[in-house]
């Protein structure tokens, strides 16, 4: 595809004014991090009670801050798009409607819920967010970025079936996004919406093939048998499949987790077991943490893991909310095996062997039942309630075979799966998007096509703008994760964002679609469904800011 | 109940200040109807393409104007509850947060939607939003009513069990909304999720229970059998009767509309025949305006009704998302008598007698075929697509016996039903705010309720905040359309507001209920359900912004 830039381009160096307003904006989140340092941190370390009696301000923080990365992460977007010469007119318009919409959230409030939004005089801030305003290139995207002009000007190249550039100078990554697009169109959105509506499993034969593409061991080492490739290429195969059906991007994100926790934990034994096994997509794994009681707070998990005369393990307890329980066979178990040991010290991660469901009978083993729970949307694999009765774990099914670590192992684990999980809700919100498109330009009313009308493109266009700010700060998060550091506040972010974005581009997508939206028969009203647990599950909303807030506020001991 | 008034009510008259910052509010609103006006109506009469073509600024202006006046009825509820001794703690904590709340929004921009804001710079009124933050009165508000202590402090009042004033110095009125709390709580709210789970009619023994009550004659006149009471007392039904269930509170809205359009445009022996039947519940009445083509713009209704030789008429064509068709014994239907008088002028509102579902067939007529629509939630009573084939229309079914009237006819019925719709989207709110104090409050995390933690609470207090700038907005069009003058920019206002603060407060519910709000089992997943479909029905968003916006850019002719 060739672009011509025509827009304002010969005025405005629309890129550089980004580096500098991305940069203004991390000013901005600075002087919101010196406020939250001094109420929550006065000594240098995170006060806990302070931090929970100011969550508005530690939490707007957090939202500030995640703005301001995701404005920077187009930036470079859009830097290395023009090295590459792939920088052409609907890209410097996505920039500009992305970076004159998020500028003018910084100052007029940011949404963190579509009822608390964050302003810069909640934080005692205000003088900092005039500064902002009046920085020469915020205030040029703040008045000419983010336009009625722009917007119809981008929605037009919507139209024309132009995207912004979605490159990632990698021929491997570009490959990846590409197979995976073509697989998801062909195997997956054309029966994904009948498959949510018969709510049924998403059908062996897909898994099987899936497998085959390698899905379930996209960041398992190749000599494990997988395909030893980083975070990044695992957002890219979670965003396409999802694009599809959230399911589709979802089937893996267990493998992700079982994989992580055992590539980065296990004993070598139980790497050689457990490893080839989950990247062949011929153990199929689910994560068990969760309980009726215990949700956000993980630390405080109860079922519990004793230690049997024979080295074996015995697990009582309740788990909730376990996806994929029935299908599965092997089960990641957050428990506790020291009792005496209050908070997350007594937590430790079991590796537990069970058997996958045998026709109608969903939990074959002894000492293992389970109820499903039914839900609004994110179906395929089904949810579970779980109960352990005396349930058998084999003697070396201690992850690492180091007891207490459970917690820790898992945290770092979720940095990971919170950057997958960002990825999905990027494909969801490209689910949306494409929809609504389709929809907008096929439906006409009062003798136009609805994408006629300036409400339905600004829609149209603001879903682009904020999909590709969630993605860069996603893929941004990825390529941190990749480099080994540790990242919760990064994956929090993209997890954040992209959770937003989704449910934003979800509502959007059946408003444009009117009474249809509200049917089951349409796509739309399953995109809506699908889009809203991704701000609960992997950790809620309040959970990320809680994670970005404090751990900005002060430098980690 | 008594309240005692301690927060900051010795320094700031807040009562006072509301009614300044709401006139500030207003003359904001008047800078920007003059840049509409301006924009669209240079001329003094609105030209439609260009108000087509700028449609975030005249959409944008109508939500001003709906946040002002929002701002000016709570501003006149707390003075009458003052003036009648009514107002204390908590009606002085949602005074402040909802006006620190939407004259922040009206500076630093009004949600629209998920991901369109309007904000000064794009209406070119930044000066005006300069002048309107120096407002004393509003920056009072600006700077201390909207913040944490205030929200908490509402907050707590909540969890007392307290609210906000709802008293309408009216007995009877005041009787009305208890009488319904009353059969809401004991009726519908312990059997409404079951019957939205089963996808059940609402049992014919609760309609007839309302029948008794006088729901679906509240307007119609006593000469007629119905309570003979105005807009606001149908408000109170609605409302109420939503708070336990959409459905129940939507079980009167066709009765209303029939009501309406046979009260307000029937001949005499129209109004003989069917108001008695229609007050009494006798007769249900389905209303069928919409057709797979033709949702938004109704002026474009292209089924067709032909008078016969014998005086009487015959419909063809197809209707689309009909709700109740079944179980009901009236159509209103829209249909073009005269082909040749393209747009609203050939239309003609038939009043056509059909028999109730029989059984398991849902349409006994000749000539009358449907078949369901599956919904996300406003269940109870069916959608169907209709088609009609030759179906038969007595020769005194015209309505009024004028044809080309239907439309006109149809526009001022809508002005009650849209209030209608205003009070069903706030009992559904309420509904969303009493589930989620419940949950909040039952549910523990961290070793607190949830209803400890700031997050929670910040959403808790401004759903409440909400609700009352919505409320009083719908109550204020419902006096206004009581007035009997043309009110459909109040009632779009209410209606606008209303759905948007329905859905916020239904995905609110759902974030604080974490993965239970997703659940089908809890109350909260339907809620989201139910509230969706208020900012598309009855006029999407959009189209009552259009009707705001263009009703005040200019004087109607
Ligand atoms: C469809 C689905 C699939 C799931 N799959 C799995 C799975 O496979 N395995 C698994 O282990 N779990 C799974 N979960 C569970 C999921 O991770 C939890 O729902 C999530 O962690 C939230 O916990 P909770 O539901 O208990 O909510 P709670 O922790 O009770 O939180 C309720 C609300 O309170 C807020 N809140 C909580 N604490 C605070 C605080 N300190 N400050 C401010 N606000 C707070 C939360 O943000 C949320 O809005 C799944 C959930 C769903 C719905
Ligand atoms: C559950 C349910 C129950 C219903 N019950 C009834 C009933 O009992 N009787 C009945 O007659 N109808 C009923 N309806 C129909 C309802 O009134 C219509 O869905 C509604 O009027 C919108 O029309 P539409 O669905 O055709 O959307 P469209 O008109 O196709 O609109 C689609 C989208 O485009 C937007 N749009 C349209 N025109 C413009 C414009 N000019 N500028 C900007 N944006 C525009 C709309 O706002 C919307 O977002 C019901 C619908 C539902 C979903
Ligand atoms: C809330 C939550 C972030 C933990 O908060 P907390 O209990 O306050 O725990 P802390 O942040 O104090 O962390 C406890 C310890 O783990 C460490 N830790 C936390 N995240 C870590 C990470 N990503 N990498 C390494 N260490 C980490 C902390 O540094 C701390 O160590 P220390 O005690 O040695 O200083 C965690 O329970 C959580 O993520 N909840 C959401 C649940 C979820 O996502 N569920 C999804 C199920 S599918
Ligand atoms: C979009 C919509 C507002 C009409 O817009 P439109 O076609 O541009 O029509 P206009 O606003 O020009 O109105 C046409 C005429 O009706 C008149 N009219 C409109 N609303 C009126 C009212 N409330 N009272 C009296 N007259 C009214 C206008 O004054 C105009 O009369 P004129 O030609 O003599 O000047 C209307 O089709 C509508 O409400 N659509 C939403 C559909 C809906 O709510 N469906 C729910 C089904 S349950």
């Amino acid at each position: 595809m060739t672009h011509t830039a025509t827009i304002d381009q010969a005025t405005t160096d629309w890129i550089a004014s980004a580096k500098t307003a991305a940069e203004a904006a991390r000013a901005y989140a600075a002087a919101a991090q010196a406020k939250v340092a001094q109420t929550i941190a006065p000594g240098g370390r995170v006060d806990s009670s302070a931090a929970d009696e100011h969550q508005r301000l530690v939490h707007g923080f957090a939202w500030i801050a995640t703005t301001a990365e995701a404005l920077a992460a187009v930036a470079d977007w859009a830097e290395r798009g023009k090295a590459q010469g792939r920088y052409g007119e609907i890209e410097e318009l996505t920039l500009r409607v992305g970076f004159g919409e998020y500028l003018a959230q910084l100052i007029g409030g940011v949404p963190m819920s579509q009822n608390e939004f964050v302003r810069p005089q909640e934080l005692g801030i205000s003088d900092s967010a005039a500064a902002l305003a009046r920085d020469v290139a915020v205030s040029s995207f703040l008045e000419t970025g983010n336009t009625a002009e722009t917007r119809l000007a981008l929605a037009k190249l919507l139209r024309d079936g132009q995207i912004p550039d979605e490159a990632l100078d990698d021929e491997t990554m570009d490959m990846i996004r590409d197979q995976f697009r073509v697989f998801t169109r062909e195997r997956i959105a054309p029966s994904a919406h009948a498959w949510h509506l018969e709510d049924a499993l998403i059908p062996d034969e897909i898994v099987e093939e899936m497998a085959q593409l390698g899905v379930f061991g996209v960041c398992i080492e190749e000599e494990f048998g997988g395909l030893g490739l980083g975070k990044l290429a695992m957002c890219l195969v979670s965003e396409e499949l999802s694009r599809g059906w959230i399911c589709a991007g979802s089937l893996g994100t267990r493998s992700e987790i079982a994989g992580e926790l055992i590539g980065g934990n296990g004993t070598p034994e139980q790497k050689a077991y457990w490893l080839p096994k989950i990247a062949s997509g011929e153990v199929l794994p689910t994560a068990v943490f969760t309980e009726p009681d215990v949700g956000s707070d993980l630390a405080s998990v109860r079922t519990r893991a004793t230690r049997q005369d024979d080295g074996s393990w015995r697990i009582n307890g309740a788990k909730n909310w376990i996806t994929h329980a029935a299908r599965t066979d092997l089960m990641t178990v957050l428990c506790r095996t020291n009792t005496d040991t209050p908070g997350y010290g007594g937590l430790s991660m079991l590796l537990a062997a069970k058997t996958r469901k045998q026709g109608e009978d969903d939990f074959p083993d002894e000492g293992l039942f389970g109820s499903e729970i039914e839900v609004l949307g994110y179906r395929g694999m089904r949810e579970y309630a779980l109960s352990f009765e005396d349930f058998r774990v084999a003697e070396d099914g201690l992850l690492g075979g180091a007891e207490g670590q459970g917690f820790k192992q898992l945290m770092r684990t979720f940095e990971g799966a919170r950057i997958q999980t960002a990825a999905r809700a990027i494909g969801v919100g490209w689910n949306a998007f494409d929809a609504a498109l389709r929809y907008a330009t096929e439906r006409r009313q009062f003798g136009k096509q609805l994408a006629d009308f300036p409400r339905v493109t600004d829609k149209l266009a603001m879903m682009v703008a904020e999909l590709v700010m969630a993605r860069e700060l996603t893929y941004s998060a990825a390529r941190h994760k990749d480099k080994g550091e540790r990242c919760d506040i990064e994956a929090g972010m993209a997890k954040l964002l992209g959770a937003r974005v989704a449910w934003a581009n979800a509502d959007m997508c059946v408003q444009i679609h009117g009474g249809n939206g509200y049917a089951l028969e349409y796509e739309a009203s399953r995109i809506l469904c699908d889009a809203r647990i991704l701000n609960i599950f992997e950790g809620a909303g309040e959970i990320q800011a809680h994670v970005i807030g404090r751990g900005l506020a002060s430098p980690r001991g």
